[in-house]
């Protein structure tokens, strides 16, 4: 989508076709900062210094990290290191392991020598399949908007609330909880987002509201804490939201208090959506809540805050008293139960392994 | 109950008699700050400004405000002029109301020349018998507690999860979610409190924090996105909050997010408890999700956050993109049918019209 006006992607390979290009969205909002990665580490350490993040683009990104680490050693060892360490950047998203799966699906077969110009191709192949798969799923989501503005009357804005950043820089374009929405905007639709902040690393106030403001999108931010009341008065007409992996019986795993989100919408009866590209779905799990680990990330994400002094640096406070202590969960699994439809490129279905299976029918054998 | 070490309250009669100290909240944790107030303006703008906040402790420093300006002027203009400014300084404490309706009972009828006097006296009087309703409040919980501790066969530690800061900070002494926790551990039960954030003001991460580790009590700051991924992992034994407005029938309005919690907890079977004095009461209304007024705030408390830079100094960083509003709603109103029991000084019963006018019987005939 836009930055100052200009059409980006989240991932590319660089003019010079010698490294990979990336938003550094550790220093969004308060400045727009690209980089190179030229090697295996610089790679890894951008997923797991979260430079990169969103589970399409994790997976992107590491892809083209295996073409990195097999310019400098293409032999078969090297790649079954570079698939190690990439793959123990990130615990929770499946996307990543898809993505490396494939990489070694394709490479493994291939002589040394023309591996790197095969990894190169397959990581371009990948990112250009998400931009597909996420305008496709956009254009179902659309659908499920344009109905619910015609249901509210076509009066007011069509109000949406959205956890976490699910939209295009958490994935090569378009996003997938944003892709309806940036295609309802351009369509004419009057959409307002309701950006919940997303602590406690911020990805809602932070990353989501920037690439709304950008692309001209009206939206709010909110404290994590106020979805629930503006859905018990009325003011939230549907949830959309992302995944990080979804279980084969529609379970989801996504930023912590998505949960929380989709209890408030059970109760008040307000339609709670997940939009997720396939690679999302882990297919051998079944009871999300028991089976997906969850990622504790360092206490320090939520003590510690970054942002802008009015002088215009961007320095880091310390909220909590010394001596208390942080613990810091990244996701939690929502239940199918209160989902009310999974969004997928293939259209829209039911969070349930009926639902999901009907969707994707070459599935229907597969079996924890 | 104790800062360094020391037993201290929130609010107190200075010891020359002629002013009116209080703990500047808003510097906490970073620096323990009193302050002096003098005048109606600046008991008024010490409550506005949230430097004292929490339902109990904003009556009991409005009471004292009543004083303060009689002392300059105890006609009975002055004394309709006092009760309005102060009314108006926060729109949902129903204490703040209350205490003030107390304070223009007892002074009406009297001559100017005797109302500073009965005022102070009365003011005092108001800071003893919220201590003391305190006490009797956390005798009560300490109970459920107790029990929660037997159910769990004694092993482990008692997890409780509080939201917001309802401890003795919000109160004259002991709190009011907190009491029986102070209490419980001050009797030896290995309680540890899971401490919510409370975005966007912090009152969790920065007052209940503080003060649980100055009384030594375990406690571990979460993001108020967790708790229900906690509760669905059995990591909570029991919640506590405390509440700003009770209705009739057993809704409780308390800080934004409580209603998330409320919903998580009865999704997970884990007891909801709601800790209230009986001022907070409002006998007038029944349904809070549709009576109780909400305050809005300004969005800078969401979109700016304040704490300490490495060099020491307490900074305020922009945490949100220019030109993306915020929208701050300062609390929410979870419905009685997810409460599972409210504790009060006279003990504990339902949350339901039926079970506070068990406690309550002198309010049987008052209707709306």
């Amino acid at each position: 989508m836009k930055v100052h006006g200009k059409p980006t992607r989240a991932v590319w390979l660089e003019p010079d076709a010698c490294a990979v290009g990336i938003i550094d969205q550790t220093r969004l909002p308060h400045a727009f900062v690209t980089a190179r990665l030229e090697t295996l580490d610089e790679a890894a350490h951008a997923i797991r210094a979260m430079r990169v993040r969103g589970a399409p683009l994790i997976g992107a990104t590491a892809a083209y990290g295996v073409w990195l680490a097999l310019r400098a050693d293409a032999s078969d060892a090297a790649l079954t290191r570079a698939l190690a360490v990439l793959g123990e950047t990130r615990p929770t998203a499946v996307n990543l392991h898809w993505a490396l799966e494939e990489m070694r699906r394709v490479l493994t077969p291939l002589r040394p020598v023309e591996r790197v110009e095969a990894a190169k191709r397959r990581a371009a192949e990948l990112c250009d399949e998400d931009v597909a798969i996420n305008r496709a799923l956009g254009e179902h989501g659309l659908k499920l908007l344009e109905a619910a503005w015609e249901k509210k009357g076509r009066k007011g804005r069509l109000e949406v609330l959205t956890h976490c950043n699910a939209g295009w820089l958490a994935t090569v374009d378009f996003g997938t909880a944003l892709s309806p929405i940036y295609l309802a905007h351009d369509a004419g639709l009057p959409v307002h987002v309701w950006v919940d902040e997303t602590r406690p690393r911020n990805q809602g106030s932070q990353l989501t509201a920037w690439e709304l403001g950008q692309h001209g999108v009206p939206h709010t931010v909110i404290a994590d804490n106020v979805g629930g009341h503006l859905m018990q008065h009325g003011q939230v007409d549907l949830c959309i939201v992302g995944t990080d992996r979804t279980t084969a019986q529609g379970d989801v795993a996504n930023k912590i208090g998505t949960y929380l989100k989709a209890l408030a919408a059970k109760d008040n009866g307000v339609p709670f959506y997940v939009a997720l590209p396939s690679p999302t779905i882990d297919w051998r799990l079944r009871d999300g809540v028991r089976e997906i680990p969850i990622e504790q990330r360092d206490g320090s994400e939520l003590s510690d805050v970054t942002g802008r002094l009015a002088s215009g640096e961007v320095a880091t406070v310390r909220v909590t008293p010394e001596g208390s202590p942080s613990a810091n969960y990244a996701f939690d699994v929502t239940p199918a139960r209160l989902v009310t439809a999974l969004i997928t490129e293939r259209g829209v279905c039911p969070a349930s392994e009926a639902g999901l299976r009907s969707l994707f029918p070459e599935r229907a054998e597969v079996r924890p």
